[in-house]
């Protein structure tokens, strides 16, 4: 579609305008307005199936001719079982609490001034993301919970499906006191529209980008809007002297083999050298019997023979697949030494019986999520007890690690007084 | 000084990487630690007296050749007093409570995994200001504290004045366990090494800039790295029609003049209608005896003949200096569709006597504090009781309002498990 750019300059600001308007009429919704609102989505959701069906089976067409991978076809495609899925992600997040008008702490100052922090919704947020469909249900059930208003631009390749769904989310909104530019998804494919977009500081509080490192980096490059980002997951499991193996090979197998593809799984194995030579060659036999291709280091291939060595890259490298990279270290101070200058601040596990490493390892490592005798894999915002994730944020403004509705909120400070004044 | 953008470049890339090293030794220091260098900063910043006026000398004679103004020498000029009140500065920032590893919240899974968040440090904040050299201490202090290291950027016209008080700071650390470069002041003075430092996404964690909407606006426009920012206060307090008209007074007097020149001044006065024709002459009166100049709605001025009218632009201006914006609205609705669509989101105050006024209006108005029947003066780190603060955010991404130590933090999530593994 050729668009001008003077175009695109315009169809932002009337997107970020109205959003604007609408988080305004949504922000002082009860609870129970928005739920509403999210369970007759779902009950669209689940009628107009056969219609979301048919759109979506144009992108995939689109997407053959295209010549896309299998994989991608996968991620674009919508069955009626992934429709169903949708609508219980919609009542799901119906039945979460909601944070807004939450007031997280309450104090009073010497002068009886009483002070708190209320939360309240963002504003409007901004979502760009890649492929799959469902993030369009998803995104939206999260920010309306959460009081926000949402623009949402996804991938080309899944285009009529979200534009089928979007519809149908407005569509039930106007039939409830939510409004219905509370969920816009974009309409224009030409990608200059997101850089518009990206500038409108006045209009947008957050912008949110799901999708590959290179999206990401596209993204942040450009936005004058803050942006929340989840570069990567290079996530390691520590296996110490004093770990019980037994308990070390459940949890290593679990972070690297359950689901290798996503950024909580294990991408670096590191071993205390006292316990590398009982522990690795049973591991790795496991691991090779699963499938995982295993890049070792000097001690790890001297343990195991045959190994593929680790080159310098392998350690900052997010695989997503069945390979992993194993050190064997000296001590834990390695380890950790090794954790911060190859990994991504996303999710590292200590697997021991020690009480002082575990604390030692909890108090030092930094990252989004530190773990002790647990797999990577619970990393997950659902996992957690946060209820739903819109993303994980690796970057420490705002939020870091996954992000729930709460993390869609901030707090003002409210203040009850009885005429008091500054001296 | 004249320096190649390659020799910038290089610069900056040192100061990020030295604070990010000395980021990583200061993070796991205990309260103890950290406290010794505050006190023996505050120490030497007073048996260094002489040696820093000496330096202050410098910056003030370079700004008279320049011809600056009173104010602007004001702003510059240290004493002996002023260094004393720069020490006993770094002494309340060493009585505050430690917000590191602060465990905020825990809470168990079914599954028996224990989940808690826990304070960690942000990294390196840079921050960049004008004008008061105060400013070089204060910020370290709260950076330091908070585990942070700063790289503090002030302005030209007090260079000499910072570069003093960052060499005693330094020289302090040197005598404790906190690394120096945990406070880095630049030496270059070229604004370019500004734009580079903002580039430094993999180093600098956050950029709180503090100055006029200018430098502030600026600092966004470059910056890769998140930015806290503050553009301006125009603040406003509503008379409701169920006032106290006494309390009002009180509170309004207070407001606007007890402290014109800062950003939770009110700006503008709203006064419902029922009231107004009781409130205001009088208000109008007391003001224009303390010299305030009054810029009137329509209304207004028909009540007290002779004001000067306010024009489209007053409703959006923030004076900071005895001039006060006047206007009568039907209602509260009216009065929070003015303070939509002109105010800052900073401070807004309701004068009322009505419970269900007060509890709408908190409710509706979602500005960084919002305050029932107190001066919007109240809207200051110390004031609310985070015990100091390092800048005033407006935009809701992180910090919303003043922010104290816990805004210069950020959460890990923190796992224990017992071999807890997903399915």
């Amino acid at each position: 579609m050729a668009t001008s750019n003077q175009n695109l300059k315009q169809e932002a600001l009337r997107l970020g305008k109205q959003a604007k308007i609408a988080a305004r009429q949504l922000a002082p919704l009860s609870a129970a307005e928005k739920n509403r609102a999210l369970l007759l989505m779902a009950e669209k959701l689940e009628a107009k199936r056969a219609f979301l069906v048919e759109e979506n089976q144009k992108d995939l067409e689109c997407a053959k001719t295209n010549g896309a991978s299998s994989a991608v076809l996968d991620r674009i495609a919508l069955n009626p079982g992934r429709v169903q899925a949708m609508a219980q992600g919609l009542r799901d997040v119906a039945a979460l609490a909601d944070p807004v008008r939450e007031v997280v702490k309450m104090w009073r100052r010497p002068n009886g001034l009483q002070v708190g922090r209320m939360r309240i919704p963002l504003g409007v947020i901004g979502i760009i993301y890649e492929a799959r469909p469902n993030v369009t249900a998803d995104a939206a059930a999260l920010c309306l919970k959460s009081g926000n208003a949402v623009i949402l631009r996804g991938g080309s390749e899944a285009h009529h499906s979200n534009q089928a769904i979007g519809a149908v989310l407005r569509e039930a909104c106007a039939e409830t006191r939510v409004p219905q530019d509370a969920v816009q998804v974009v309409q224009i494919k030409d990608h200059a529209l997101v850089t518009e977009l990206l500038q409108l500081e006045e209009y947008i509080d957050l912008i949110i980008p799901r999708g590959g490192e290179d999206l990401i980096r596209a993204v942040v490059a450009s936005s004058k809007i803050p942006v929340i980002k989840h570069y990567k997951g290079v996530c390691h499991v520590y296996v110490d002297a004093d770990a019980s193996l037994e308990m070390a090979e459940r949890i290593c197998f679990n972070a690297k083999v359950q689901r290798p593809s996503v950024c909580n799984a294990m991408e670096t194995l590191l071993v205390h050298e006292a316990v590398a030579a009982k522990f690795l060659p049973a591991m790795i036999a496991k691991y090779q019997t699963a499938g995982v291709e295993i890049r070792g280091c000097e001690s790890t291939c001297k343990l195991v023979p045959g190994l593929k060595p680790a080159s310098e890259e392998d350690w900052s490298t997010e695989y997503l697949d069945l390979i992993l990279a194993v050190r064997v270290v000296k001590n834990m101070d390695e380890a950790i030494g090794h954790i911060e200058r190859y990994g991504s601040a996303h999710t590292e596990s200590i697997v021991t019986t020690n009480y002082q490493k575990s604390r030692e390892f909890v108090d030092r490592v930094n990252s989004s999520a530190v773990m002790v005798n647990a797999s990577t894999r619970f990393n997950d915002g659902g996992e957690l007890g946060l209820g739903a994730e819109i993303g994980i944020s690796t970057s420490k403004i705002h939020a870091f690690g996954p992000m729930g509705l709460e993390e869609l909120t901030t707090t003002k400070f409210i203040v009850f007084g009885d005429g008091q004044v500054r001296e």
